[in-house]
């Protein structure tokens, strides 16, 4: 395309997860929650007014980020943005916090996100390989960038680095940490308290997994007031739709729901990743929805993931270094972790 | 902020037109439809199913698409891509076809995000004057840029420059050309044909203003699929979310709500101009949902915002050049026109 940037013509575009719609299919590719999101979501969208829709929404989402920022424990909403989805936060921290030819720091593996935006904005990705079991090196903490993008829990290992070594990051590196808390409702501990403490730190959350939102696209970033205020002025007017909105208030109100449904999918992960250990695979402790199963003999694990997806139960499959001898699985209910364990005890 | 990229620290963000939120207000001031969305989106939200919510939606809006290509008399979703706002896809537009230096034209006055995105991007936004009707000048015809944004019908002028200037524009220009037709359903003709004809043309469409959707943000783009290729490639994986897509499909599924609405609200537009010019404002043709209506005289433009918004009544004031002296309505309900005109012919 003649009229393109030159630095777009060698990018690939972001590859989301398979969204098969064939019905009947087990679907455990991408880390959505099994649980119905609360009723009370429900209940907001039916009661939403004709007018909200009608209507410009409020731009800044006051009233959904004066929520947010009572739940997570800071005094007001100039702590707090929301997105259309985490992907745009990261987009914005991305086209806020580094120029074109600046370094982006992250670590492999991690959500391949991370490469697509640094590329599309002309930054360059640095990956500092994790060690065996999934933890950060000392390597990773002696590289210096601008910007640093780090999932914590992992993507996709599922594993958690200490916080003592986010507070490491925080203290030494120079440029703004963005923690990636994607998945950190299904996990022991959090970093919600790191932007009280450091100046650069950005914590950020999405609706997506624990609170059963993919579909509504909510994500949100915590951090000191003076990066908040540059979020703002990056962002699109209005980003977050009225029903978004309504529905980010609707759930961040029933928390209780959230963590309900958060403790039923900890219970089954604890549950699935016994049977894959007996099974045969090696599997990473999981702080998240989904468990990374490593199998290095035959069939391989590729050829499980095709027969897996015969029977109709999507896994997801990473071919890339690292990963091309594990499928990722995402929790399920029980009934589909049932199923999903019945048929690998067929395949295997 | 330490941490911001220098090309941001001098950046002021859009500063979108005020959403008061207090009741009994007659609200004329961001181009809203006064007339409330097709009963058929209001059933598909309703109607939306629970999975809909828990699932991420579909990255490429394909069902969505496939009916704004079929509407717009194109042959497949491939010449269309879609946005969270129309603001989305001109941000895209400028982050994918303009590297940050190059010159970004549009025209003075015009709608003032374009400046905002272009120095988000650190490009130049170069801004020719329209002459004394609102019209494309030689000189505009005369410069070169990476880039041109160009709101047809005018933005906050409301004047429609001919077909043909655009087709000369489109076949002169070196580089793509985004023909903004946020408020062409209430013009008497529009580019939705240009697309097929020549290489660089981009038309842009929101569901804000003729399918009364602000709140929902919906845009949508057309133009060659090599295009819309790079669109893809730039955006947000799942850039709109469940509902939007609903309700995108159903409102243009039920165009004929839309076009009845556009009807009334321009058989009122006739209405208000003839009565402003009687009150003594000049007012340019505008065949958009709004007016400029031009006071040379005392009170001040300035002053009749303010006794205007004394009254409950909110209109748009621009304080900048060429538009200090006037006040920008949005075409509401015959009965907000009556109160608007009551209150005018009381102020002066």
């Amino acid at each position: 395309m003649k009229y393109t940037r030159e630095i777009l013509k060698e990018v690939e575009g972001y590859v989301p997860g398979e969204q098969p719609r064939m019905p009947n299919i087990i679907k455990l590719n991408t880390n959505e929650n099994p649980y119905p999101p609360s009723p009370k979501v429900i209940e907001a969208l039916r009661n939403l007014p004709h007018d909200a829709m009608r209507k410009y929404p409020d731009p800044l989402s006051l009233e959904f980020r004066t929520e947010c920022a009572k739940r997570y424990g800071y005094p007001s909403p100039e702590w707090v943005t929301v997105g259309n989805g985490m992907d745009e936060l990261l987009s914005l921290a991305v086209r806020t916090f580094a120029d074109p030819g600046d370094a982006i720091l992250t670590t492999y593996p991690t959500y391949t996100l991370y490469e697509t935006l640094a590329r599309l904005h002309g930054a360059r990705p640095l990956f500092v390989d994790l060690d065996e079991d999934f933890q950060l090196t000392e390597t990773f903490f002696a590289t210096h960038a601008r910007l640093c993008l780090l999932p914590r829990p992992n993507a996709p290992s599922g594993v958690c680095p200490p916080r003592a070594d986010i507070e490491r990051l925080c203290r030494d590196f120079n440029g703004i940490v963005v923690i990636d808390e994607a998945y950190v409702d299904f996990s022991d501990d959090n970093c919600m308290d790191f932007p009280q403490r450091f100046d650069n730190a950005v914590v950020m959350r999405t609706f997506s997994k624990s609170f059963s939102l993919a579909g509504m696209r909510i994500g949100v970033a915590v951090a000191q007031p003076d990066i908040i205020a540059e979020f703002i002025k990056v962002k699109d007017s209005y980003n977050l739709n009225a029903v978004s909105q309504a529905a980010g208030l609707a759930a961040m109100r029933d928390y209780e729901t959230m963590l309900e449904n958060a403790n039923k999918v900890r219970a089954t992960r604890t549950r699935l990743m016994d049977a894959l250990r007996t099974l045969g695979f090696r599997v990473p402790p999981s702080q998240s929805n989904f468990v990374l199963a490593q199998w290095d003999g035959q069939p391989t694990a590729r050829e499980i993931f095709d027969a897996l997806r015969k029977r109709a139960i999507i896994v997801r499959y990473f071919n890339a270094p690292r990963l091309d001898n594990a499928i990722r699985i995402t929790v399920g209910t029980e009934q589909e972790t049932d199923a999903l364990l019945e048929a690998l005890h067929e395949i295997l």
